[in-house]
């Protein structure tokens, strides 16, 4: 269930003090290969953090050995000083993993870094270094718990996942109490396989999932400077999928993850799947789709339990999607409040007391369409993000 | 200090019964004239109510010499019955005005109607109807104070603004607990002068007014489908101002509007003004100040007082605006917390205990600039979005 259910891979988690909890912090994952192939997405924000830098590196010489991954400070808007720290953490990981018994050889251009945390403040280097070289030591096949557990921010639960293919298997885990497109309290996610697959192969399989999945969530439309997901493969099954077999396992571990991520979002009391149907392109729906989800007062209306058709038709009018306003249906848990752009059945007939809420908006255009999925705006949401730093 | 300061206006506002509350809610404005020319603007919103689609044809034809608003309905989303209630109101309204002393000839297609309130019911057409002929006989030279508390929605005061010019004058009114790319709540506003100006002269002037103003508030980043500003002329002051002239008092008149929707939008606790300075061209300096104002964690952060500067630059991060990362300074009420991208001044210099917040991004690539003016995410909002139908 864990990024050390497939073969091949090593992992620990420390409490190396960068959290004032005394939590654990700091993640170390290891490929023991024999393969140590690799593909990568990150943040689409121009304000990248060090260590997505750095990574996006790493990833560009096709070699990932090692995984180190911190919460407890981002590592972003650092300046040099913090890519230079990303630097030594990297060159730390190599040289304590040098004098392990395996792998044999790792540089610091073979390791990735992932931080999350507070955006602005340096890292307390003397002790994220510690935490490595303890971390190096704590090494197991079974510490992807742990791992997932030192990624903890704002989360209240560890996020893994896992799916069988056949004779190997895809884990998975991650952090984020938000979105792609995402809250700074940041997305991170390693995957992981022990299928055989080369760069190019496990890069199309990673840019298809998140496609559909991590692309897709969007709690509350910000988008974080560290958000980075790795999938790392080892090998280690001796058995080479297709490449729709290989997407299919990580797009499933993906799906898995991004629903843990959005069930966990910051004073979410909602989980919302809205599904655009009959749009004239995928782009169409899934840009309805984000910006019925980024609408404040769409999400303050399902915390109210408002079935409010009005404010979600509005919302798809600020579009430049293809779609004639009276022709557009709105269903809300089923029952179809708006049909051709005014009102329909009676919207005392929808049941909101449930977490889960489901939005249909039918354009009637074509045959296209997307699902995006999102949380509520809540009272807890706005004590969580206005009390983060203070 | 309203739309009756300048003369050959007259107006009032009258309880009509569409609000449960018993206040008033139907407003009624007559131009005299001499002149009955007129500019008017418009939700971008592509799911536009009927009032807005009947108003733009009322527009083209270039005269307009009443303008009927109601309270207690939006009259959005209602399909073609929508129409033919906002079709019945104006030819109601013209009707019963012809039955008066003045204007001598008015018929439905010069009035111009606007409404707000909720989206997505029809009108009680028996009420609204028996409330224009009320108003019409309750017109005055100093109605305009009654026209706006008439038009109040969830806005907490009337709001009035008026300017001088030499011989003549522009008045207006406004409503909105929200801005242009407005809450639904929607704006509405109505400006009057007795200048002389053609309808030409009137839409550049209202147009460049409009643009850095009600196009520069942003509460809540949500268009409504009922925005509309109306600038009606009577010319019976008998000046021509030239058009820089207009422009100045017209802009001047929406500037304080504007601010007073601001000051007065819901649950706010934050007046924000943000500065965005030294950018390739003013489209990226508004993009760039929009896109800080409508990010939400900037907006929490604002409301718990904290200077969190990383945020705004994660914001500034995902525009497509001219910059680069490390040469981005920030200032929060005018302490510098981030030059080139990396903390500078200790953040705890930051007093954000007043209402007034001025952000400031300077981007360090030219010399244009733009100002939006924003509020915070408090949990008022949210209280106040979550309950407004139910």
């Amino acid at each position: 269930m864990t990024v050390t259910t497939p073969r091949g891979f090593r992992a620990t988690g420390v409490a190396a003090g960068l959290k004032s909890s005394g939590a654990s912090d700091v993640a170390l994952i290891v490929n023991d290969g024999p393969d140590s192939t690799a593909a990568g997405v990150f943040t689409g924000n121009r304000i990248k953090a060090a260590p997505v830098l750095w990574s996006q590196q790493v990833l560009k010489g096709g070699v990932v050995r090692a995984v180190v991954l911190n919460s407890g400070g981002a590592n972003a808007c650092t300046g040099s000083q913090g890519f230079r720290d990303t630097h030594s953490t990297a060159e730390h990981t190599a040289a304590v993993l040098r004098g392990g018994a395996r792998p044999a050889l790792v540089g610091a251009g073979d390791v990735a870094v992932c931080s999350t945390g507070l955006i602005g403040e340096l890292l307390p280097m003397d002790r994220l270094l510690a935490g490595v070289s303890a971390a190096a030591k704590g090494l197991s096949a079974d510490g992807g718990e742990a791992a997932a557990r030192a990624i903890m921010t704002t989360d209240t639960v560890a996020k893994n996942a896992q799916v069988a293919g056949d004779g190997w298997s895809v884990g998975g885990m991650a952090k984020g109490a938000g979105m792609l497109a995402p809250a700074l309290a940041t997305m991170l996610v390693v995957l992981t396989t022990d299928a055989v697959a080369d760069n190019e192969t496990l890069d199309m399989a990673l840019r298809e999932a998140t496609r559909v999945t991590f692309d897709r969530i969007d709690a509350d439309g910000c988008m974080s400077t560290n958000d980075t997901v790795l999938l790392l493969a080892s090998g280690a099954s001796d058995v080479q999928p297709t490449l729709p077999e290989l997407t299919a396992a990580v797009t499933a571990v993906c799906h898995d993850l991004a629903q843990q991520l959005i069930a966990d979002a910051e004073g979410a009391t909602k989980h919302i799947t809205i599904e655009v149907r009959g749009a004239a392109s995928e782009a169409d729906a899934v840009t309805v789709g984000r910006t019925v989800a980024r609408n404040n007062l769409v999400k303050t209306a399902l915390f109210g339990n408002d079935p409010n058709w009005g404010r979600i038709l509005a919302a798809v009018g600020t579009t430049t999607a293809a779609f004639e306003p009276d022709r557009v249906d709105v269903a809300v848990n089923g029952v179809w409040v708006c049909r051709g752009g005014a009102a329909a059945a009676d919207r005392s007939a929808v049941d909101l007391t449930g977490r889960d809420v489901t939005i249909t908006v039918h354009l009637h255009e074509a045959e296209m369409s997307a699902t995006i999925w999102t949380t509520d705006l809540s009272h807890a949401y706005v004590h969580e993000n206005s009390a983060y730093s203070t």
